[in-house]
């Protein structure tokens, strides 16, 4: 994909976001893609392809979101971008004549995506890559509900320190607040790692704002067995 | 190696094409780099350095192919860059002033390679790095044969998706064909992942060109047990 | 990290050194930042976090050693570094107005490394970001000492390929030199993995100038099962 982008947009700046999302996990990429994307200023051209349906007839989608452009498999890598993002446009990469002659059945990331991206970094606009798109695959998930005294929420991620990345707001949570996933009860709500004790089960709010599932200098997630979706429970406590 | 570059030569753009290769895997490496080298635009300097054979006598080579430069132990690992080019000049790195001094034993990606790039980015031409060299290493491998109605091939690299890449040319697979590996028989060659069913071992022409054995959604290397230079057999369907 | 140091300093390249330290091995770190660091030009700004302190107290520093910049958190990290250069400022990372806002527990990369990296990029200077640090934290460590007729020293670093690296500098090695690392005794020493046996345990120098005990086409670590801090003895030979 790089010798491609190089080839054809020798001056492009190319940098590498991640290669750490196991093959054909797309919930993860979209997880992963909506932390970062619109950190990086107005002009970037993002290419996100996990693509487990390529050599299909599933689309090749080109976004405009906030002014970043997006590239990546219709297969709702994008949600979280095009569900967070304030002004979104969506077209498909379909002419040919921004494609490598002849393209593969396996690999659009070096036959679709590098070379639309490399395109669009020249100077074309998605419109001229292909028809707009008004229907894009989205993942489904559920939101946080508050149920009697507490919340219910899920495991959306799971990253690489083994945090499980909760979908609850960390501002839905009050002081002495307890948290399970599982068969672990009543972990504490702490304010960083540093509060824990040694290998303790904890809970911070993470990076992306909600709350997070952890275990200090270890995995929550070896620690749990928890995976993505698993049913977390915050009970508020007694103030 | 990136810091030798740079002090040398402050205004390179340095990108990593993989850092996946198993330790001392030379072979995998050539496949690797055989994959990506020429998609890369002229003046392109790639180094390859895995490299088993450091602190010995091995040479270590700098080439000129088809306008992109690459340097790489005398290992074999370009074997498959020397054999698809179609114009090449090899030569030693050997001159001192090109190198780093002290010359560690076990790091020459830092101490030679890396120096030797950085003076070729900044104009130095591989003459000047040392003595032509006639007889490179080249690793030896078996080209398909057609035998009776099918074809005898094996399996040339193995890929981070745990796919079976083989050396049979997509163009040789009629309709209907079946394919074998091991004791899996009867192998079905689909268009893409996504027409085959789910956990179906599964043929596919890879973005190499050849047959690639696949599991979809998993890993045929696992499914299958089979290692590089595994032999695979292409019958003909009835058509 | 990089979104946010691209939308301060959008000029700015950035390049990875590694993502291979184990989660929280601050240890491991500091071996690793200390094998480049001045390997770089001057000018050159070093982000390094391994950070299991984030969210407490620990401080965040800024440093300017022998013309390069680094950034760490305060916790040891920059130890060989802060020994190894010639001259040395140190300041904290604490003026707002060079962070992000709001910051997060978990995740100071993103709010204050990244952000304060790109503004020094961008000219601002270590004076700018906070206070001298007179007392940064430092990890201790045994210094090898003769003993007998041989060296003690230990495992300080354990690499991605399983090299047991130790202190013992290179220069201490007399010809016929045998090492003793937990229950295997008499180890070689050569001048480079192609002079020892296949599978040979053999000790060389590495590429840090010191003692380095290796497996040719194999893992010494997995030969051994020593860990970093394992004892290694040195016996000079009868010359």
């Amino acid at each position: 994909m790089r010798g491609v982008i190089s080839a054809i947009a020798p001056a492009v700046i190319i940098e590498d976001a991640t290669h750490d999302i196991a093959p054909g996990d797309v919930a993860a990429a979209a997880w992963v893609v909506s932390r970062y994307w619109d950190l990086y200023p107005a002009g970037t051209i993002h290419v996100a392809v996990v693509d487990p349906g390529v050599g299909t007839a599933r689309r090749a989608l080109a976004v405009v979101a906030d002014g970043r452009l997006l590239l990546a498999p219709d297969n709702g890598l994008l949600t979280r971008v095009l569900s967070s993002a304030h002004e979104v446009r969506i077209h498909e990469i379909s002419a040919e004549r921004y494609l490598r002659q002849p393209r593969s059945a396996t690999f659009h990331g070096r036959d679709v995506f590098a070379p639309a991206a490399a395109h669009l970094a020249g100077g074309v606009t998605i419109q001229q890559l292909g028809a707009e798109v008004p229907d894009p695959v989205l993942l489904q998930s559920a939101d946080p509900e508050r149920v009697g005294g507490g919340v219910r929420g899920s495991v959306v991620h799971i990253d690489r320190f083994g945090n499980l990345i909760t979908n609850i707001p960390g501002s839905w949570i009050q002081p002495g607040a307890r948290f399970q996933v599982g068969d672990h009860h009543g972990i504490r709500f702490v304010e960083s790692y540093g509060f824990a004790a040694a290998s303790e089960l904890c809970v911070v709010i993470g990076s992306a704002g909600t709350a997070e599932i952890s275990v200090r200098d270890g995995s929550a997630a070896l620690h749990t067995g928890a995976q993505r979706g698993a049913v977390v429970m915050l009970r508020q406590g007694v103030t």
